[in-house]
């Protein structure tokens, strides 16, 4: 069994590292304080003698040897940026819970014949950059290298100056080496477990998203002496699609979910009819049928929107990935490892996505999901006890050690 | 009369402080931008041989002396600040007519009874900084000057200091001396001139305005595993509110405006449900009574969105001003300078705000509108014509002169 305290002091420590007032965290993708919490977790793994390497997108691989290291890894791993007003748990708590195994292995003197990997994914959240789960989506070949490094925050900065910058540029070739099994842990960032009054989320799949940025182009003109009638306002029609967006997750229930989280208006002035509005809308679904239709619902509202308002608008997808089954064979370890634990389990789909997702293309993958306080997670006061982390490291130990072999 | 070719020269030259790649100026008030062009301005008034002297709010006064001091200054005046993506003729224009109509007077000798005097009002656009007007509005005691010093822009710096950093801060007590009459020359910065083929503008009143801010409170939480049905999402009750906005004011016509122009929602992340959404509204109509509904539609909507959602919905008024009517001397100077001139002239009701509306409450004032291009202001392709431009200046000229006396 894992060690529970050690566990919430090491997040405590590294949640201490861009530190809100509300008790969250803001530790945006390749600033100066996510190169602080890599150099922390880093420093970690090279106390417990794992090898630290970096590849080309920034991920960093922590490797403790196993008894045979032709074995490709069992691998586990999560993402330590974070959101805007952000909290300790989410993304922090699967690389945690990994550095947790290790510690238990060391303590115990217990070697596994594969051997086991603890991996820090690069800009999973795509809050500053997109796409969104950046690094294993390169490590996986779901989008190229040169594409991440192109990708620019709202300053114009882009991802490869900023790993540059943060000296987080590795040498290792994205996606060089193969993968035996993959687990991850997170809280559920949802409210079915705490309902449920359940410790661990056996997670059958994750939910596909779309994200678009939409832009629609009317006429700035002068708020006093403009006539209603002769308007173009790009926020008034804009108001309209926002509303679609809400309609049409409504429209493919329990799992649709539509999101308008981003919004810039232009020129931004009390007295000014906007010209121009910018916007992102997130469209998430359990199935590729019901994430197409509302796809294909998106671009009918906008073109009648488009032939009913006469202004310009544009639609560009800026991430994409399909809803995600995992494993029966990690889902069955998951299951196996709470069973043989005494923790009762329910199967929880995620929502959110994962770096899982990706790893799942290259090998067998599963997650374990763990209760959020009142389902909240992206905001300050996001909170898990710590209990329920222990119990989800005890988890991950065990299905980790199937895997691997001991 | 005036020369056109010189006030076309005038208001290039202060159009290049600030210029926009597109055409425009982006001079927001008390930037160094505007330093320069009242730099500017100052040193044409003072080659004209005229007395400068800036009051605690930073309003210019440039004097040109009459045959009788004590008579009180006949005044011209408008502002030199701009929208983010403003023009070079809206405010720029009045101020520069004035000043031509100084050298006019200086070319031809000719001495009035009462002194002259050209304004430049501080902030009167209201982008950076709110009260809009701030200038004459401190000047007639709208306001004070203590409430208008306080008024911070976006990043928190507020009016006095920088007033002080661009070296603007007056010794002149604000409202020190009385004002005989008041001309202020303008683009119309509407479509009704120039679809009537018209030349000049008399203006018998301004619209009424109000101005609030909205702040709308949900709740942030991540947009994937959050059910529709548990969502507070701040943004889309935030949609229906600026919809009602645009409502209200079609209830009202045909003078009612609705507008919503700033927006600002927080965290601003694309996976992020929106915690919290701020946005402005500007109501506008022309009789107190319209103006006064649109007002009590407004919080009655807001009464029943709380109601209807649950969610927290402020509403703070931040600029006010009544429905202005202009006096019927100064009005009635602008029609027989317009008569003598040979130019056709129409009423047109003023959409925009002016600083002649708070001098109105001091002394009798008036407005010449000429026509701008397809009726286009706060916009960088704002345009107009200069032989529109010098005759508007030939008639402010003749008004004046019919109330300063030669
Ligand atoms: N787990 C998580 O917060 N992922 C961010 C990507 C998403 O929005 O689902
Ligand atoms: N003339 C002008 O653009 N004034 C700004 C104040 C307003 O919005 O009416």
């Amino acid at each position: 069994r894992i060690d529970g305290k050690r566990l919430w002091n090491s997040l405590m420590e590294l949640g201490a590292i861009g530190a809100t007032p509300k008790g969250g965290v803001c530790r945006l993708a390749l600033t100066d304080l996510d190169r602080q919490g890599r150099d922390l977790v880093s420093s970690w793994a090279k106390q417990e003698g794992m090898s630290v390497t970096v590849d080309q997108i920034g991920n960093i691989f922590m490797r403790r040897a196993g008894r045979n290291n032709d074995l490709p890894p069992v691998v586990t791993g999560s993402h330590i940026d974070t959101q805007p007003t952000g909290g300790k748990f989410d993304g922090n708590y699967g690389v945690l819970a990994g550095m947790e195994v290790i510690r238990t292995l060391n303590q115990h003197n217990i070697q596994t014949e594969a051997p086991i990997e603890v991996a820090v994914w690069t800009n999973e959240e795509g809050s500053r950059f997109v796409p969104v789960m950046m690094g294993s989506g390169v490590f996986c070949g779901a989008f190229t290298l040169e594409h991440a490094y192109s990708a620019t925050d709202v300053d114009g900065k882009n991802v490869r100056d900023e790993l540059a910058r943060i000296g987080y540029i590795g040498e290792q070739k994205c996606g060089d080496h193969p993968i035996g099994a993959y687990y991850e842990a997170h809280i559920e960032q949802g409210p079915v477990l705490e309902n449920a009054d359940t410790v661990i989320g056996v997670v059958p799949a994750v939910l596909g998203l779309s994200w678009y940025d939409c832009t629609v182009t009317g006429f700035e003109s002068h708020a006093g002496p403009t006539p209603m009638e002769i308007r173009k306002d790009a926020l008034q029609v804009s108001t309209y699609i926002m509303q679609e967006v809400v309609a049409i997750a409504n429209r493919y229930p329990p799992y649709g979910r539509g999101t308008v989280g981003q919004v810039q208006v232009m020129p931004n002035s009390r007295n000014v009819i906007p010209g121009q509005v910018k916007f992102s809308i997130d469209l998430r679904n359990v199935s590729d049928e019901t994430l197409n239709r509302m796809h294909e619902d998106l671009l009918a509202y906008l073109e009648q929107t488009r032939q009913k308002t006469g202004l310009k608008i544009e639609l560009e997808r800026v991430s994409y990935f399909p809803p995600c089954p995992f494993h029966p064979d990690c889902v069955g370890e998951v299951r196996n490892a709470s069973a043989m634990l005494g923790y009762a389990t329910m199967d929880v789909v995620s929502g959110a996505g994962h770096d899982a997702i990706y790893a799942a293309r290259l090998a067998p993958a599963g997650m374990i999901f763990v209760p959020c306080k009142d389902g909240v997670s992206h905001n300050e006061i996001e909170d898990a006890k710590p209990e329920h982390l222990e119990a989800g490291a005890n988890v991950l130990l065990h299905a980790m050690l199937a895997s691997a072999k001991v």
